[in-house]
């Protein structure tokens, strides 16, 4: 069942907190998204971001209501991941949050967890969970249409698009955590009018704007999801960039698929923002273009298609080191919409697990390029700049058809509906590095 | 460097296990694969088959030069997955290995190991590793081009193949030992005269004959693997069934490749037959037809060209449920050879880390079906029945296009060389269960 409203989405409720009370912050006490992270060279901690602070869970789990958890959800929080929480399913997941909850807001419990609130900039994140498998899906139609025009002018959308949520399994071993440099990476590349391919720097280095979508309990193999039992496997959100060099794509990815053009880097905000806490900004499925298909019947429920949505508004921006050097902010390139996707949360893990494919706990599902019908919400350079022929201007004169060397990207993200406290979802952000 | 001969390699050599003397045994002395077993409900254990025993190592670790081996060894020994032994690198799995067979050509130890020597038929094998991330290659020539030649008529051979190994991400979580069942995968499939897919049970399920290749110990993110250190990362061999639903992957695939068709179940076989033991039967690359491509400078080195291939014959069987009603053996439906792909094992890693991407001890990497020039070489079904259209008959009277329930497939490997023992893989099996 899909989350629904509770005390802890209440817009009046006081944080004792005083960063977290401020209008612009993204950790207000509403939000409580959940991640993992270190002080110095400190031991891995389930950390929860409110206001500028972070606050040690396993430092103040013996305060409040998180002193009365079950047990086997206090051991979760010992832990140096997430994993162990997100197997004990929904319910311990929302009694957590009720629970740190309660206790930002009890004035009287200040001093006692003051000694696990440290500020978030003496914290480094880690990934918040290990992740078993990840899978990148193609979710919007828009990206989908803008890529298929460039290499299929004839053929943008192939037919199976509106039928089948396309996705393919991608390389676990290279998701980082935001701020983690990314290497330019080196590969095959052919030139249509050269006999052979050359090896060397990618010089068509690209970000993609994707929502990441964390799996929480899994499925046994051989026994799939019904689409309206899929809400509770999925744990939360975070912000992904699917780094992608383009020159080597166009070049191996026929007949199995992209390979190493995306298994160089991976990056992932560090919170995952809970399906409680994106309760109030639950929307309806987006709507089908007239003339398409209705989803199959195994990724139809009613539920998902009145609220299997989520109004997440998403942003891109860049700052080249020149800029960084003379001082000027990164410059925003464009901004879509999570809830434009053609499919939900829901079905992708539906489709997922339709063949008996089993999910586990940590599991991480990319949704694919973002990108919206106009040109501000492309979600990548590829589309931007429609494969380097029409340049980004950057305000230092720069231009841009792919990303230099020293280009740091950063993904942000904003939920926000009237009569409720906005919530964010902290930066996801990487510097190129040279190859 | 690719192992060279030593005296674990000594055909003249006696175990004192009386079964391993065997002419016919898979397990000789010669051959110490790893692996991981169960004793009823008993803990995970490092094992090595040997004849018709498995040494369960953890229990005669005190023994001989067992007892000499590094802490650091004897400590991987006691976990309940390789992943430890294959992380220490190729001395430490070279000095497990003098130490087994010393202890196992050395008759004063036969009554201090026994306690450790249980029946094979006693214990029954889980996965050897905690697979990260589980890759599969397409690295037979003459499986490419058979299959292209099923879905691109005029153009079998994409422009890449002989440049490129290609390869795509695949699912690790689904990855099972020999003797797991597997479901037949629902899903969607599209009849080309009818305008929309439907969802059922998959009428196109397919085994495919492969070989799994072990990786020992990683690369950091960022930092490929030169060709010349490539032999210093790769463990050992099983044999891998790649099951396929032909039908699913077909509408499913473009542009990013299979995916649900794929990831309902990969079967390996128990054992991993390391490094070490295929010392004696390594071989030239594959000779490339003339007129092909030379490898790119960074996927050649001069041992890799001279002793990069290993002589290990494949075979598959199949047993209808009927078939062993009846009583009736397996029948045999192909023969081929791992040295005959296009790509070596060092050429696929260094490929696999080209671009800087992290491989882990323990990730898996398929070399794709084994298919031969020879109709009776063909390592699918796919293959075999040409898409269905030229059908198996079995010796019940029964035909096969692709697989039915109850029909279980069995790969099988050896390698042989002149005055050397062969050595075994044991057998990679699974039953089809409905879905």
């Amino acid at each position: 069942m899909i989350p629904t409203l509770d005390h802890t989405h209440d817009a009046s409720a006081t944080c004792w907190v005083e960063s977290a009370r401020r209008p612009d912050t993204e950790f207000p006490v509403q939000n409580l998204p959940l991640g993992v992270v270190r002080e110095g060279d400190g031991p891995a901690t389930i950390a929860v971001p409110i206001g500028d602070r972070a606050l040690l869970l396993p430092r103040v789990s013996g305060h409040g209501d998180l002193a009365t958890l079950p047990a086997e959800i206090r051991e979760a929080l010992a832990a140096p991941t997430l994993n162990g929480l997100m197997a004990l399913g929904p319910d311990a997941a929302r009694a957590l949050r009720r629970a740190v909850f309660g206790a930002l807001v009890d004035a009287g419990l200040e001093s006692k967890l003051a000694p696990g609130l440290v500020p978030l900039a003496a914290v480094a994140p880690v990934l918040p969970a290990l992740i078993g498998d990840y899978t990148d899906f193609y979710a919007s139609v828009h990206h989908a249409t803008n890529v298929g025009s460039m290499f299929r002018p004839d053929n943008p959308l192939l037919p199976n698009y509106k039928w089948v949520p396309i996705g393919y399994h991608g390389r676990a071993s290279s998701v980082v955590v935001s701020g983690t440099s990314v290497r330019r990476p080196r590969g095959q590349t052919k030139d249509d009018q050269k006999p052979a391919p050359t090896v060397g720097p990618s010089r068509g280095l690209d970000y993609e704007c994707e929502v990441g979508i964390w799996v929480g309990t899994g499925n046994p193999l051989g026994e799939p999801i019904p689409i309206e039992r899929a809400a509770g496997h999925f744990f939360g959100l975070s912000l992904l960039n699917d780094w992608s060099a383009r020159d080597l794509q166009r070049w191996e990815y026929q007949p199995l698929g992209p390979f190493l053009s995306k298994s160089f880097a991976t990056t992932v905000s560090p919170w995952i923002v809970t399906t409680d806490a994106l309760a109030p900004f639950r929307a309806p499925a987006a709507t089908r273009p007239e003339g398409d298909p209705a989803p199959l019947p195994y990724l139809t429920a009613a539920e998902d298609q009145s609220a299997g949505g989520i109004a997440l508004d998403l942003e891109v921006a860049l700052s080249s080191s020149r800029m960084r050097t003379a001082g000027m902010p990164a410059v925003s390139l464009s901004r879509s919409s999570f809830a434009s996707l053609y499919w939900t949360v829901a079905q992708l893990i539906t489709h997922h697990a339709s063949n008996g494919c089993n999910l586990a706990p940590g599991d991480l599902l990319g949704s694919g390029t973002v990108s919206g019908p106009t040109r501000d919400s492309r979600g990548c350079l590829l589309e931007l700049t429609w494969r380097g022929s029409e340049p980004l201007d950057l305000p230092t004169g720069e231009t841009r058809r792919f990303l230099e060397d020293g280009d740091e990207v950063i993904l942000r993200g904003r939920c926000r509906r009237d009569g409720f406290v906005s919530i964010g979802f902290g930066e996801c952000r990487g510097v190129v590095i040279p190859a």
